[in-house]
């Protein structure tokens, strides 16, 4: 079997059944259907996925390491993600924790066009944190979401990102939201020389992404936000092909909790298709993420992985001012740290909460 | 809030805190923002969601109903499931059980385009079970598994589905499949006077899909399987009405185990964009599914919704000759029964291993 796929898998078992357990996931997997009855060889030789390894972790816990075919994965994403996963999770005794691909398979998808330094250089950042800010709440109308846009620029944030909830809904359709936006930025950018970018978010079938990434370009923006579990990780790499200048970041809405790590999925899969930013719930917000989660995506993310660009950790949900300094402790300098609702609280001083957070975020000494 | 959709969420909590978790469930699943920052009173009015009412259903086990303006999901079936659950998957408290929609968004969406009527009339099938099998392993050429399909045909399945590992890969390219595999069936078909159908795999994103959709039509194949949590729903919609003579299969893959209700997932959402049959894990094989989910599954695929056509169940998994009277008497006549790996297994014997059990399926007496 070469090349192959090397999946790790975590596995809630009795010592007892392991093995046959990680033997079933490694046919589930690969051919679906009794080894017995599979007379061709080649079939036999290279195709059935096979057990390379399993360890306990902890009592009724286990590491499996499984290799599958790469060639069963052919170079869609969509199908490396149904045969790393497809039928397993619908067994809810097993995670999918990690795979290691085939160089070639990595340089077919090829990853971020952009990445962290990309994303830097387009607002003039050296080598430090990101800001960045949400528009919301949906329902808002195009004018008064730019209005919004235009006092987070004031107040120099570098990203401004859509709520993933804004879609192409009637009270603020995609077209006229992404032209008023850019336009409002625009503006800030000729007064004051500030550069900021706006980051709308893409929904709907193929067509209408595409539809959406084109509106968006000709309002003169260069990144989107689009959510892959929802759009489909085969769209997501059509997008990124077809629209080198523009970058991706991904939200994790629909990314599920608990049976893909998420440090594989963000850092590794969401990475492999082009997302040069990763939207996710960081420990102490309003998810359960725990802080080795985190520190692991992001990790993942920035690390040396077949000589993909880095996807830069965008930490968020819920997050606040007062937690600036520990998360860029925590991250250091390369990441995006992304508030939203907590500075839209500010009210009149939106403008002035924005400038803090920047501020303390450009002045962070790194411990 | 009018149109609502009405939501319905299962949540692990302590009875003091439930109240305070619904309403954030309410708050994350439409303006995802603290409501006290919101200004805007159109919004506040008809766009924040709102907690319709909470049951304990067991110690720590509530069901939480949450009412969401229609509005914010728009038209676009992935932008739906966005706003029912895409964030609060990250939440490993909470299910998404069961959702009520109002009738125009359902007749926009318009569910299956033939559905059980149609599947039964396109092989000429009365009121009873129909009987379908899988071609696999993947790795065969085409011309083998053309070659398995004839064995099918004279055992006289009425449908023969791909494996959906089965995709684009180079072993056994997508057209050259469906071509080998129609041609075969034509044979038989001109032979004997039976009608048989092939149900080819489409996978990739939508520009692959539509390829090989119009391929398959080309091919004179009128149905095929998809996987909508891979493809995406919006996807799958939009194949769905630019292809009206095409049946849809449903496949679970990727479709999770846990947090997204089954009868839900496939007997509604599944339904909605125009799945007319739905393969699921059917109790007692490979998977865990229990007998009251399958019961619920089957009973939501068939039961009146909106007007809309019936989407046929497909229980597989696993599933042997000498489970099909059992299943027969537990689903009734309104069923495919698919069984593949145990018809393979009979090796030379596949063709009267087939015929045994398209008899026992024509000649049950439901009890």
């Amino acid at each position: 079997m070469h090349p192959a796929l090397h999946v790790v898998y975590r596995v809630r078992s009795d010592a007892r059944s392991i093995a046959d357990r990680a033997r079933a996931i490694a046919v589930e997997q690969s051919v679906e259907m009794p080894v017995s009855a599979i007379v061709d060889a080649r079939v036999l030789a290279d195709i059935v996925g096979r057990v390379e390894g399993i360890d306990e972790l902890d009592s009724g816990l286990f590491e499996v390491r499984i290799a599958l075919a790469a060639e069963t994965a052919g170079d869609d994403p969509g199908q490396l993600i149904n045969m790393l996963f497809g039928n397993s999770s619908l067994h809810d005794d097993v995670v999918l924790h990690d795979v290691d691909l085939p160089p070639g398979l990595v340089a077919t998808f090829a990853g971020p066009r952009h990445g962290l330094d990309g994303l830097r250089r387009r607002v003039g950042a050296g080598r430090r944190a990101l800001t960045c800010s949400a528009l919301k709440p949906q329902g808002l109308p195009a004018s008064e979401l730019a209005e919004l846009a235009a006092r987070f620029a004031r107040g120099g944030v570098d990203y401004i990102k859509d709520d993933h909830g804004l879609a192409d809904q009637g009270y603020a359709r995609f077209a006229a939201r992404a032209q008023a936006v850019a336009a409002a930025l625009h503006r800030i950018e000729d007064r004051t020389g500030r550069t900021v970018r706006y980051v709308p978010s893409v929904s709907g079938d193929l067509d209408d992404l595409r539809r959406q990434v084109a509106v968006a370009i000709d309002a003169g923006i260069d990144a989107v936000l689009i959510a892959p579990m929802i759009a489909g990780l085969s769209n997501v790499w059509r997008l990124v092909r077809e629209n080198p200048d523009v970058a991706f970041i991904a939200h994790p809405t629909m990314a599920g909790a608990a049976r893909i790590a998420p440090h594989l999925l963000f850092g590794k899969l969401f990475r492999l298709v082009g997302a040069d930013g990763l939207v996710f719930p960081n420990h102490g917000g309003r998810f359960g993420y725990s802080p080795e989660t985190c520190r692991l995506i992001a990790r993942t993310a920035l690390g040396e992985w077949h000589g993909l660009r880095q996807s830069v950790p965008v930490p968020a949900g819920g997050m606040t001012r007062d937690r600036v300094s520990e998360m860029l402790d925590f991250y250091g300098a390369d990441v995006m740290l992304l508030i939203g609702g907590a500075l839209l609280s500010a009210g009149d001083g939106l403008v002035e909460a924005t400038a803090a957070f920047v501020a303390e975020v450009k002045g962070h000494a790194y411990g």
